[in-house]
Formats: C-alpha cells, structure tokens, sequence
C-alpha cells in the first residue's frame, strides 16, 4: 500500500496516443495537433476533472491542459507541438469535490432543498483552495456566509460558475502510470514534394549526364515547385556481372549497368560514380540547389557489386559458401549475380554496423540530409532503429525515407522504429472505395502515430498497370490525387511528366528502363503535365491545409467516378476543396455535400470557391452543391474555400 | 549495442492475449485453451519459425509450442492451462536456416539448378545440429554425402522431410520484450449456476425464515441442479431510518426493512441478524450444503446503516459535515438516508481497508468461498484491486462476483482488476441481433481476457421491461438464454419459477418487492419452469459444451425470431445446438445451417440430434435442416449432437 494509492479513486487506461506501450515515441512535426484521449472513470458519481500534463524532454515543469469528458468515460485534451524536439506528456485525473458540491448545491437550490450546511461547506472548499492567500476565494467564501437568499443567490450566479471553471480542487490525484514520448520532427517530414531523375540522363546535349548537367535542371524543377530532387545511386557501377538493357544477365561493352549495383575498383558507398563527376562537384550541386530551396536526396541501398572494395576488404560481411564462392542474393531458383547482400549475422556485424552508419554520416557531412532507402526490408529492422537513432543523435534534421513495398505489418514497422516517410500502396489503390479505405487506414489507424506515408504515382520500378499504354488523362488524375491526398509525395519525373507509358509487357514495370540505360529527354521542353505540376505545387505551398496528411475529410457525393474532400487547418484559416474525376474518358457530375459541421457553417451558406487549376470562381449558398468534370478539360478541381458570415 | 541484438534479425510485436501490456493478467480457468498470436516477421525471404514458451510462475523450465503462420505475418500457437495456479508466457522467433535451405533446396531441385554446393551446404548444417552426438543427424548428414543424384533424392524424401520439421536450427533467436501473465482459476469460475433467494422467505410455516428453513430448502435446489445459493445480506438490519414496503421511507413498527441498509446495536458486517439464526447455524447450513455440491454465496454490501457499529467506533472512516452531522449517500436532490457510505478518502484509509479486508477473511474462515459484492462501483477500484490481491494470496479459491450494472468501461475495469465473474448487459438484450451481437463483444473483443460474464434474466433489482405482465413462455426463452449462452448464470429464484411479473408501473422493479418485506413461497410447489430448469442444469453438467462461454458459434438461419447457436469442446467430444424461438407468442420456423467446418462434417453429412427437452431424437444428412418451434410446447430446442462417419 503506497501512501497515496489508497485514497486516489480515479482510474485512467487506454491512454493515446500510444505506439506499442511507449517502447516507440508518436511521431508529430512542428506545429501539429496532439490529441490525447483516455479512458477515465472512478466509482459514484462524483465529478472527475482530468489533465493532460506534457513537457520538453528535459524541462523541469509540465504544462497541464483540461481534458474534456466526450462520451462513455472517454476524455480527450489537445495541445499543439511547437518546436522539434522530444515531448513527454501523461496524464492526471481527479475527484473534483469543488465541482461536485457546486453540481449538488444547484440540483438541491432548483428542489428547493435546504442548503444551510452545504453554503458552509462550500464556504470551507473556497478557504481551502485560497490557502489564506488568494483574495478572489477569501471573497467568494464570504459571500457564501451572507444571508442564505444572497448566498444561494451568489452561488447560482455566473460570477460562481467561472471559479469553480477556474480554480479545480486537485485532491488524491491518480497519475497515469506511463510518461509516454512524441517526437516531434521538422515541418519537411510532413510536408515535401519529391522529384525523380537520374543524373545520367541530365544532359541537355546527348551525352552522359553530371552534376554539372543537374545543376543546369535545377530551375526547371524549381519551377514547377518540386523540394526535394532525389538522385539514384551515384556511387561507381560494379563491373562484374553488369546488367544490360532491359535487365539482360549480359551487358555489352559500353553498358551503363544499375546504379544500384554498387561498388568497383573504382570505390564503394563512399565514392561518386566518376562519370557523374567528383564529391566537389556533388558538393556544389548540394550548395546550388539550396538556393533554389531544393534539398538533393541520396539514394541509401546497402548491398555490393561482386568487385565492391568490401568484398576484398571484408569479406567476413558477405556469406562464405562452402566451394569458396560468396552468396549472391537469391529468390530460389532465382539468383541476382550482380548483387552480393551483406550477411548481417556475422560474427563481425558490430564492424559491419558501425561501416554503414559511417556511409550514412559520410554523406551527411557533405551536405546531404535526405535519405531515399532501398529496399529496408531486405536488411535487418533491429539495425536500421539503431543506425537512425544514432545518426539522429548527431544530426536530428535527417530525413529518411522507407522504400519498402512489401507487407504491412513489415512497412508499419519500419516506420515504428524510425523512418520518416514511407512509400505506401496508394501506387495501387486507384477505385473511390479503394482510396477512401486507404486514406482511413493511414489516417485513422494506429499507425497515424507512427508511419507517415509518401505518395507516388509510379517509380522507376513501378510502371502500374492502370497507367501503362494510356493518355495524359489518367496521369494528370493520379497526379493530382497523390499531391493532394497526401502532404508528402513524389514522381520518378521525366518518365512520368512525358507520360513514358509503355511496359514490359505482363509487368509493371517499364520498357527500356532507365534503370539500365543512360536516356536523353528534351528537358527544354514543357507541356500540360509540367503546367499542372506547377499550379498543384505551388497551391500546395500556399494552402495551409494541403500541407497535412490527416486532416483529410471525404465529402458525400454519390457518384462513384467522383472523388471529393475537404482539407482544413485546425483554425480553418485554410480550407481547400478537391473533387476529382476517377473516369479518364467520361464526363461526370454529381452533388457534392459541403462539411457543414466540420466547417462551423450555419443555416446561412455563403462559401467562395476559387479553382486554382481553372481561375474559375463560384458561390455556393446550398449544402449540396452540382460539380461536373470533363477530364478532357481538366480531370479535377482544386478549389481554394472562403466561408462567409454565417450564423450557426 | 548488444551482444545478441545485432545479430536478432526477427521483430515480435502485438502479441496476445495481453492485458494493458502485462499490467493484468489474462484470465483463464483449468483446462482452458490459450491462443498466443503474434505479429512476426524478418527482413527478406528467410524462414521463420516461432514457439510460445510457458511455464507455471516459480518454474525453472519453459514448455515450448510451435507457433504457425497465419497469414500476413500473423503467427499462433496453443496450449492449455492443466493447473490452478499463475502461468507465464512469452515468444521466441528465429530465421531458420535450415528450412530456409530446405526450400531454397527443393525450388532449386525442382527447376534443375546445380545443387552441389547446396548439399555442402545442407551435410554442414546437419553436423551442426548434431553437436557430435545427434546419430540420426549424423546419418543424415553423411547421406547428403552420397553420390549426387542419391544424396538429390534422399533430401527430397519424406524422411529428411520429418528432419526438418524435427530439427529447428536455432540460432540468433528473438525474444519477446515482455513475459505475459496468466492466471488460471479453478473451474468453477467458469462454469456456476446460481440461485438466489431471502432467507427470511425460507419457511415453510408462514414464519419469518431461519437457516434452519434455508437447509430444509437445500434438497430443492440442489434437485433442480444449482451449485451456488446465494443469500443477500445475512447481518443485522438497521433500526434507523428503516425502509418500509415499497421503498417507503418510512417504516412501520415490525417491518424488517432491507437487509443491504447493515448494521444496528446487534452488530456488523461480522454479526448475523439474530432472526435468522446464529453464527453456529450459518456454518452448519455451509455444511450441509457442501453435501449437495453446493456452495454458499455471500453478500458483500461496504455500506453502512446508521446505526451500524462502525459509526461510533470509527466515525473518522465517515464524512462529516460541518453541522456535525454525517453524509448520506446522496445523488443528488435525492438522499438515502438509511444508508451511510464509507469515505475512503479517509486519512486513516489503511485502517478502512484492513477492517473492510477483515470482513471478507473473517467469512472465508467461516467457511464461505463465494461472494456476491454489492455495487462494487461504488467503492474505489484501487481498494478493490488490494482487497481481492489480499484475499487471494491466503485463499486462491475465492469467487468475487461483481454486481456492477453501469457502464461498459468501468464494468471492464472490474474484470481486469480482479473480479471473478461480473453481471452483464445480457438482461436487457433480448432480440437476435442483439445478442449476437453482445455475445461476439463478450467472446470475441478484447475482454475476453479478463471479463467472465454471468447471466441473470432477473434480480431483486430488477425486473425487466420484457418480463412484465407477461406468461410463462417468455420466462422460459430468457431462462433457456440465460443458461445455453453463458456457463455462468443465475436466477432471482422464487420470483423467477413462479413467474412473479408485476412491477411497480414504470420502473424495471418489482411490486412489494422482497428487498422490503418477507415473503411466504409455497416451496412444495414445483411447476414447468421447476422441470425446465432440472433439465437445463441437468444438460449443463452431462455437456462439457455448455461449461464455456468462449466456444459459442451462432449459426445461420434466416428467420430473425430464431436464433441457433453450437457450442463445442475442441476435442468434439461434446456437441450441443440450440435453437430458440424468440418470439414467446408464435410458431416460428426456418431452416438452420450446420457449421460443418467447425464440427469437421464432410460431405456425407449423418448427425444424430437428441433433444434433452423433449427426448425427441432427429438423422440430420443435409447442411440445411428444418426447424419448427411452438412457443407454446416449448420455445426452445437444446440438441446434443454426435457426428458419425464423415468424409472431409
């Protein structure tokens, strides 16, 4: 029996958010929402107040916040994070005997019940909760002393009700038995706009591409709005077992290869391939596109050419095979020749880890802060939640991001244990249900608090299916979703802005593929696609409300073709409205339901809407609102919403 | 970096059944199943295998089961629970690489790649689980040794089948973070049928009733197959402030008032109401009981009349106001003034808690193992946690039955914190939807682990809208309900068997009810209900499959009046279907679907059903099957089923 236990007669569990009983932090960004909710309850009838308590990891005092009884002894209380760092909070509930004997007192007034003895309880309350200090209850305690008429009278009066709203009497308080951590990370890690393209194919005059050739790029995709331009490896290409065009097992002399297969006599992880130029080169593409706002991804695969400098040096890392040779990676009877996977269960893996978060940290002190992973998946979990806390540690802006199309549980885990951002399965989920489905699982699911998805309509692996042999139409819609359901998302760029639609066929992936070969785009030239990018991106710079995955709201609108939802700040200083065309051919029209709740609008409709794809303005004074979409005009709307005086 | 950590590459999560993260234990009762399921994955296309290991608290030794996979990462493993006693349980997941080369082995053989490096490989695993010792490792090792095309053939046999399947390779296994409680109670916390009735309505003689009445009556109750007689309140009633007939707040000279307002000048919670008898034959009605395979069940009511003993002793465990006086139980304008509850906030609390404890010990040295408490949610939960912890640790037989109709979250709490069995909703669930719908939250949600519940169609306290002024038909579908659906019911008995059906108008209560006055039975009546209810107690102890309320299957059938149900051991050992005819007035038909998968039925469907209502036996060899039920020569069907000969 603790001293305090005993006479605590609150209960709290199911406290949220919570990622696996607090063995993982949520995760927020700067200036997000934290809604805590938890069950609490006591026994009778009693009143309960409750707080949430939360804090700077490291700071001496919580900030306290009221929590707000909901329904069925749930509560909730929000605070917002405001600077990057970590957060504690927990959570603090009590019998409230202030609160309770108020709510008696009016009950026992309105029934015309004697209330001599509880005006002196009262009175006694308000003399515990000054502590002989505070003049405002000495005050209140006073009157309640008056003559019985002017004391219930006083009682009953609003002046009453905002003391007892304001002074809580904290009693045998119960402290939820977990201090559980958020961390909150920079706005970026929610909020980014990714651009695809290998540095190989930058040229503007048909030859290899460089840095040099990127540097030249970088206005174009600033124009269009892009943040974030992601190269592939640019480490030198294993010449042992190169692939050719098309994933050929043999590669003519003169072949390019993958850049994923990593590592020559020419250097490994830590060297550039030299074709695209030297580190000073890298260097300074880094430094120029900052002043285009852009940050240069890099491309983080762990895995080795048969000739990578580590197959020499440490072989220990690499699988030994019995007739001497090394394990290539395998899918039986499948084998891939021109990739050895480390063998993370050596004796050595301490050597092995320490190598790989050296790669990572390399790269950080050259100016990169922003990691695309590959494949995390084929690596061991346990290392990569080590490999980013420690590179957290010493740099806490890095962003990584989680190439992992696989399974669920293995993508959410990723994402637990420390990824940034994930690549998700929108890449698939095309129908009305699909999507809303989608969108409700993300948001709405436990992993909201841990797996922040990033949304791309194809990649350079990926070529999906309803994307293959078709037009523009279908591109603009898949694009339009991706940078409008999600705050963050990317294209693999030229393929995607020239509508590359041709596959493999039977696969999802592309014919020639850049993987394999240098291609050269007529990067001067721009179209209806790269006008699109341009307005999306640049109304997601300028609406608020785009900028957040989980503020998501789908809009009741019958047709099954039309997609619509409604983004908004918290504040709902933005509001924007996005209707889209799932049918690539066909013209469709329906009602869209404006979220008259959600938006605090009355019985008195007055929205402005601006589409920011068209100029087009209209006024909408009804609930439900006629949109049709020719998506040989333009496949959706995206409109900016004002909401006029209106009287609840 | 640990040791074994890095080199760990399997990640464990979600596993279950978990209570708050270990905070409670599961509940299970002796020879209960234990389905441990776990999320568990690796990084790339390794296998993977799992086992729950468990043991009995204070063990040395863990017990390993092999977990299977689901799907989607999703794993089980079961096992049952052989003794009374705390169990404890965790996972261990591992990449086999055994298996994994297994696999690799067959897909390779299969597709005619080179294997020689392969069956190096294989005889080096083989001597490695062998440590020197193993000879049929060993033999199997130098088999791989063979000439290629023997060595091809012998790993493909079913024998080295067997091996792999014998032989996990374990190494670099993962560990569970957590190891998880169990507690296994005695079977009766699963399986009771209880009857209540007033002692002080025992006698046969128009008499106020006596113990001595009680065990004339026990021959009575025990042929009617009841293992719990529950008695309300057997302690002195107080003088003070005494309630007449009806809930009167004022009582006539003579009125017994209600035995839940305890305590006067004869005593307290440890006395005995001198009307009923003394000490000497409470104990000996325990006795006698015991011969019947009955037990006593007291009520533990933590309340206090004002004149109970306590209030003058230790008035500092009472809320005085400021005139002096001391608080009522209010909820407010309303007061009960016959009732005093204790404060607990109390700072001599420890006492408070010490005596409320010696109240339960002091009964269980008297011999009483099962108690029915009284609105547990209206004492602290904290106390509850302690008391029944206490209790538990001198006498680990003990029943706590909490009698808290309120809401859900706090009902859950009760279970999780201690409570053996809990009342539940089922009372006012009455159409097929919902009890469906209620039984799938009862078996299937999370409170499965912790939550037993026990089902009564009526109390004391209430008698339910659906049963008011109504015939016999209906208090025979909710008694069939009651006792098929839960393994733990019970019945307000007189009431209930001679189908006492008058409220007082516009309240679930019943008229003159027995809380306020005595009542005459004529207890040498029996009548259909009587007969129904021998049979119903009578098929609970011969069908293992009514002694569980987890193994419940509702089963299709169109007609929504009509509601069927099998239950089932897991061996088949016991089969019962029931189908009941919801609608008291009409006959309803349809037809009901057997659940053949879960009874392993084949094809060649030859099920023999034995109708323990009415001996009417049935040959069911269509999936389909005909049921016609009139109300009035009885609403229910109770089958036991045998399966013969089947074809799966």
């Amino acid at each position: 029996m603790q001293e305090r236990k005993g006479q605590s007669r609150v209960m709290i569990e199911n406290v949220q958010p919570q990622v696996d009983g607090g063995l993982y932090p949520a995760k927020r960004t700067v200036g997000e929402r934290v809604d805590v909710t938890a069950d609490i309850f006591g026994d009778g009838h009693d009143h309960i107040r409750a707080q949430v308590w939360y804090k700077k990891d490291g700071d001496a005092e919580w900030t306290t916040v009221e929590m707000l009884h909901v329904m069925n002894d749930s509560w909730k209380g929000t605070f917002h994070v405001q600077q990057k760092c970590s957060y504690l909070y927990t959570v603090v509930a009590w019998i409230d005997h202030f609160e309770t004997w108020y709510d008696g007192f009016k009950k026992k007034a309105a029934a015309h019940v004697d209330v001599k003895v509880e005006l002196q309880e009262g009175a006694i309350i308000l003399k515990k909760l000054a502590k002989d200090k505070n003049n405002e209850l000495l005050n209140a305690a006073t009157k309640l002393e008056a003559p019985y008429n002017t004391a219930i009278e006083y009682v009953l009066s609003e002046e009453f009700k905002e003391i007892v709203h304001h002074y809580p009497l904290v009693e045998f308080e119960t402290l939820y038995d977990k201090v559980l951590p958020i961390t909150v990370e920079h706005k970026k890690a929610n909020f980014s706009s990714w651009y695809e393209l290998f540095p190989r194919s930058a040229s503007l005059e048909g030859k290899h591409g460089t840095f040099q050739d990127v540097i030249k790029l970088l206005p174009r995709v600033a124009a269009m709005g892009f943040d974030i331009l992601y190269l592939p490896p640019i480490h030198p290409i294993g010449k042992v077992n190169r692939k050719g065009k098309n994933n050929n097992v043999h590669s003519e002399p003169g072949e390019p290869g993958s850049p994923w297969a990593i590592g020559s006599d020419e250097g490994g992880h830590k060297s550039i391939h030299q074709e695209l130029g030297t580190l000073e080169d890298y260097k300074r593409l880094i430094r120029e596109a900052k002043h285009y706002h852009i940050d240069i991804a890099l491309d983080l695969a762990f895995q080795c050419a048969p000739d990578h400098p580590y197959v020499k040096e440490n072989p220990q890392w690499f699988k030994q095979r019995p007739d001497g040779s090394i394990q290539y990676a395998e899918n039986p009877p499948k084998k891939y020749q021109d990739i050895y996977p480390f063998n993370f269960e050596t004796d050595d893996w301490m050597a092995l880890w320490q190598e790989l978060k050296s790669v990572i940290t390399f790269w950080v002190d050259n100016g990169v802060q922003i990691f695309r992973v590959d494949n995390p998946h084929t690596k061991p979990i346990p290392f990569w939640q080590w490999a980013i806390a420690e590179v957290n540690k010493l740099y806490p802006d890095i962003i990584f991001l989680s190439e992992a199309f696989t399974r669920p549980r293995v993508m959410a885990s990723l994402g637990k244990i420390g990824f940034t951002q994930s690549y998700t399965y929108f890449t698939w989920r095309t129908s009305k249900a699909e999507i809303i489905e989608y969108m409700n699982e993300l948001v709405n699911g436990p992993s909201r608090n841990y797996f922040r998805p990033n949304f791309w309509p194809n990649t350079p692996d990926i070529l999906p299916w309803h994307l293959q042999h078709q037009g523009e139409n279908i591109f603009i819609i898949r694009l339009a979703l991706a940078a409008t359901l999600s705050s963050n998302y990317g294209i693999y760029g030229p393929a995607y802005e020239f509508y590359d639609n041709i596959p493999m066929e039977g696969k999802e992936e592309y014919y020639n593929s850049e993987k394999y070969e240098v291609k050269q785009y007529d990067w001067k030239r721009t179209n209806r696609m790269t006008d699109i990018i341009t307005i999306i991106n640049k109304a997601r710079k300028n609406h608020a409300a785009l900028q957040s995955t989980w503020n998501i709201h789908f809009c009741f609108i019958e047709n099954p073709n039309l997609l619509a939802f409604v983004k908004a700040t918290d504040d709902l200083s933005s509001i924007v409205l996005v209707v889209v065309n799932l049918d690539q051919h066909n013209k469709q029209n329906g009602y869209v339901q404006l979220p008259k709740s959600l938006l605090k609008i009355g019985d008195h409709i007055n929205v402005k809407l601006y589409d920011a794809m068209t100029d087009d303005h209209y006024t909408w004074t009804q609930e439900w609102n006629y949109v049709e979409i020719d998506p040989y005009k333009m496949p959706f709307h995206l409109f900016k919403l004002e909401v006029h005086e209106s009287y609840m």
